[in-house]
């Protein structure tokens, strides 16, 4: 389905852009693409498009700017209708999907960028009892399918599989398994589903170019902390 | 229209819980109210029916709990869909309602439990900074009615307008009027007929009540938080 008239900008280490362009893949809308580089000052297209927040995803979609990762989501399951539903349709699943879809990512950004290494600990320890319990929703919402969305690629797959490749990060520096055999045998397994699917695989980031970025973004986070605090 | 099977774990003086009284409100859904005293320990019933977050609101529908107060908004907008929708029906309108509705109040609550007196004149300005996009966006959404919903509440009304009885306890605090005839006309008229409404009116709580409630869960935060210094 080519529509022409959309825009993602975005940037391809963060994970609320992965949402939105898997959800366009999984809509079959053909899209631009606009590179934003999170390491530079904003660009006047992503200050005019989301004057609010000032960050990425922002869908332009003709004269329209759609902003918030998961706002996005939603909006491109209820415009492009005809294709399969990310959502479930039970109003019941819908709210579960929403719940856990907003779950899980401050605690998981906190274990790299937390103000204090006893605040990164205590989010490590968050993330850790955060993924068991993912874990038990997966198998209650997948209902022994592959994905959170059962057959499809769902809500909760967009939301919590858009951070794969930063827990993969995350796994890589502080050498702790997040995701295991041991603790988490189903989201294990579908994570290999999540990012080797025709949707997703060409929009995952490669871990090493990722771990790289993390490095350089860490420095510039805590740069602009030092500043604050002598300023 | 009687449910007879509907209930909603909450508290008087939190805004998320008026959200979700209000929604049953504008649907004509009969529910049970259970009281959680927020100054006091939390009851079985919350975290057995909220485990993850252990707040209120909790929606009780039948065997099943539904979490977050615009989750539950949601779901009792699509479950009981033959009453006047609380989310438009146009994609991208829903989005700004999506995108407005999650705006705000974490500044404003900073105000008040902010964790320096810095943080919280930040927060402050934040907050006067906000209150003059969102008049913006009043008379954007409103399209000259009363309501961001047009001629009804709507979902960004239950959002914005369940902090109205805070707003005025900020402004009683601080002395400073965060809505004023001078910045945001249109919100002190939509604040008006928001908090007259018939579905609002009985769960609007009173300013001084509030106030009060407010010295005291503050006291409570600060001794929190104290006694985790100190631990």
């Amino acid at each position: 389905m080519a529509d022409g008239n959309v825009k993602v900008l975005g940037a391809w280490p963060s994970p609320f852009v992965m949402r939105v362009r898997v959800a366009l893949h999984l809509k079959s809308v053909d899209y631009d693409n606009i590179e934003e580089n999170l390491l530079e000052a904003k660009s006047e297209l992503l200050l005019k498009s989301n004057p609010l927040h000032k960050k990425v995803p922002v869908l332009i979609h003709g004269d329209k700017f759609v902003c918030e990762s998961l706002i996005i989501v939603q909006y491109i399951d209820e415009l492009w209708c005809s294709a399969p539903s990310i959502l479930p349709s039970d109003p019941y699943d819908r709210a579960e999907s929403r719940f856990w879809a907003a779950y899980f990512f401050p605690a998981l950004r906190r274990v790299l960028l937390g103000p204090t290494e006893e605040d990164q600990k205590a989010a490590m320890a968050e993330v850790l009892e955060g993924v068991v319990l993912l874990e038990e929703a997966f198998k209650r919402l997948s209902k022994g399918k592959a994905f959170f969305g059962g057959d499809n690629v769902g809500y909760v797959d967009l939301a919590a599989g858009s951070l794969l490749a930063w827990i993969q990060v995350i796994e890589k520096f502080t050498e702790t398994k997040l995701l295991s055999e041991d603790k988490t045998p189903s989201l294990v397994t579908w994570a290999d589903c999540f990012s080797s699917h025709a949707a997703v695989k060409d929009v995952f980031p490669d871990t090493d170019k990722l771990a790289d970025f993390g490095m350089k973004f860490r420095a510039e986070i805590l740069k602009a902390a030092a500043a604050t605090t002598t300023n």
